[in-house]
């Protein structure tokens, strides 16, 4: 039988991972495919030589030589970014060439140039390691999860944020002082702004979109708060009314409009994304048929994305053999079925809020801003204030019934206008499953 | 493009929901394979006559009806139990037909004698709803992990039982009762023995291993122990020891050999395992690879089973459009690949254990059993009494540190046979990780 010969351009973190995983599960990809999958091909222009287990590889600095050997059936794209990454990927689809890659922040702007060459010139994109590191969100979506209208997506899709906010929560740090302890240790990147400001998980978001609803969600459908605006202080008064602070990803399908949101949620202890922790993710959908099914595992990292790249490489692998290629659509729906998302504005969307005011401590204080809330329509749960010490500016904290984004916004930018708020008025969604 | 066409043995609950989902999904499935998915008929000797929706679908007395029909690509055997489901599956592979099956206790039986006569006539066995229900399992195991030695699988695979037991934890309600309740509200079955006795989990287990390790593991390979001498008591001890009381089924890759074992555990409360209430399953595999995912959904039920059975359906009818049958191979790794498990014995596992002595409110009665325990090495971290009083016997539990089975049950039969103990000693194995 054919083998699989495989072209890799990037032998960095993930790249090493997927080449690796290549070569210590030969034997047992050997025993469930019924051919050999190779790495042929290396491109990178880092590095002078691979690692002795490689000697077979044929290492070049110029991804070109891989789209030129017509012996290479797969070529994997794991540098990451949208430049060279999306010209390199246009170009083995152009060869004729199948491609996998984990490259979110490409595929969630540039996904639809992408996935309309691939299916003009007969060839397949993987991408399960794009979204969940090694956990097969993906596949489970597209296959999985077929026979569901998907109702709902909930998810902590960036390993960084949730390790920031786990360390925030159980040891109570800032979350400066955390961040530079995860670059130290080599959790977070040198430039985390893609991590933490949620912009990551909004890559995740818009392609998960894409294949549970069948419509081109690109990264500007998504509405975007990151986490650097979160104090221990909030966590503190998460925990006392019973929740924890997640960084979600949460879209919800109401058909003719869909949501596509990603910010800091407080989220019930007892819901299992409340009780995800350090570097994993967790990525839950809810199915008109199935109901809610969550899968977990690490969203990052050389090896367990390695496993995901694997899969596609496996996955594209077997349809070449079996001649069927294209047997799953990309991106779920047929190309001619997927249309343009109309998305929820964010002014349409109602949630109990938390707010933290920072106000100085003067007679009237309180009366003030809740009766802006009021004027508002805006139904205080309760009202808590703690620390107070009168040189200081205090912490006064709303929690809301259900209100509307819309009256939100408008309220906090009346009270961050008054005289006496010193900073600007932090707002956390409180997740409730049915809005 | 033809027709996917499908016969249905069985219109019960499952049966029922997948013709459902059939019926409401058509639409979706059309843009998603290209192609309709017909159920065209439904054999089943209890009804006589299917709701108005199907009065498209032939219904039958005789599922030879369906075996008879050569327009039919597809065969969803949904009645359960061993005969005449075993037999009509033989007849259906004979004639040449694809089979979807939910039937977990034949397959932890006769699968074997299944796959090697699908193997032969070339036809394809989908079985993803044989486990964990709607939650993609079956599929994530043998392609979204495929690039990984599994190492490890743990999980809670009977919602009734993890009902049972999260009923007793909230309420402190005792086993029998709560019971009784389920079967009232339809959670549990008439007959619960194979929910409560493991045996189900079991069945669950065999077919998880057999592809997660490509050997041919059988129910009989498996140790069974049930929750049903659990006790209220056990569950507040668990409580203030930090467990959670949960009935896992275990299995973990020694190489040269494979633990398979279901039993009522003692989880860390802070494990994801600890925290799966309710009716639902999750299931945990560590792969070489990718490190540990974990898979959360409904694990029965109507709808998220036909879920799975969909799922199944489209799968098949995908690879009849493709012609790429067995694409996969049905247990992951190529037939000729798979091997006889050799079991690891039950004597030679170790762990901590929990031990509920009942006994006599005697002096010397703690001495006693602490030398029994001395004597076959068994090193006790905590002892504690509760609720003492002295017309009754009393509980005393004991913690250990990591113990040997084999010398656990030497002790334990010695403890019994003393004339003080009232009642057999119960012991519960707390699960660590690297066991």
């Amino acid at each position: 039988m054919k083998h699989i010969r495989v072209g890799l351009i990037g032998f960095g973190t993930v790249g090493s991972g997927l080449a690796r995983t290549l070569f210590e599960q030969q034997e047992r990809l050997r025993r469930k495919v019924g051919t050999d999958i190779v790495l042929a091909r290396v491109a990178d222009i880092n590095i002078n030589a691979l690692p002795d287990q490689f000697s077979n590889v044929i290492l070049s600095r110029d991804a070109n030589d891989i789209f030129a050997d017509p012996t290479i059936d797969i070529v994997v794209e794991l540098i990451g970014g949208i430049e060279p990454a999306r010209s390199f990927i246009l170009k083995a689809i152009a060869g004729g060439k199948h491609v996998v890659t984990a490259n979110k922040a490409l595929l969630s702007i540039h996904g639809r140039e992408i996935f309309d060459a691939a299916v003009a010139k007969g060839v397949e994109v993987g991408f399960e390691a794009s979204v969940g590191g090694g956990i097969p969100v993906i596949k489970s979506l597209k296959e999985g999860l077929v026979a569901n209208r998907i109702e709902a997506i909930q998810g902590i899709m960036n390993g960084t944020a949730n390790y920031i906010l786990t360390q925030m929560t159980d040891h109570g740090t800032p979350f400066a002082e955390v961040l530079k302890d995860a670059q130290a240790k080599g959790f977070a990147e040198a430039d985390p702004t893609y991590d933490v400001e949620g912009i990551d998980t909004a890559h995740k978001l818009a392609i998960l979109m894409t294949i549970a609803y069948g419509l081109h969600v690109k990264l500007d459908d998504i509405t975007v708060e990151g986490i650097s605006s979160i104090r221990p202080i909030d966590i503190d008064f998460a925990r006392e009314f019973g929740y924890r602070i997640k960084l979600l990803a949460i879209s919800r399908n109401h058909g003719d409009h869909v949501e596509a949101r990603v910010h800091p949620t407080m989220v019930p202890v007892d819901h299992m994304l409340a009780n995800i922790n350090g570097a994993f993710n967790a990525i839950q959908f809810t199915g008109d048929t199935v109901g809610d099914v969550l899968l977990y595992g690490l969203g990052a990292g050389m090896m367990p994305t390695g496993s995901a790249v694997a899969a596609d490489v496996v996955d594209i692998g077997r349809d070449i053999i079996a001649g069927s290629i294209n047997r799953v659509p990309a991106l779920s729906y047929l190309p001619q079925y997927i249309g343009e998302p109309a998305i929820t504005p964010m002014s349409r969307l109602t949630c109990p809020y938390y707010f933290r005011v920072t106000a100085l401590d003067q007679p009237g204080v309180l009366s003030t801003i809740s009766g802006i809330f009021g004027k508002y329509c805006i139904s205080i749960k309760s009202v808590m204030q703690k620390g107070r010490r009168s040189d200081e500016p205090v912490h006064i904290v709303f929690r809301s019934h259900r209100a509307s984004e819309e009256a939100v916004m408008q309220a906090v930018a009346e009270i961050d206008a008054l005289a006496c708020c010193t900073d600007p008025t932090i707002k956390i969604r409180i997740l409730v499953e049915d809005n």
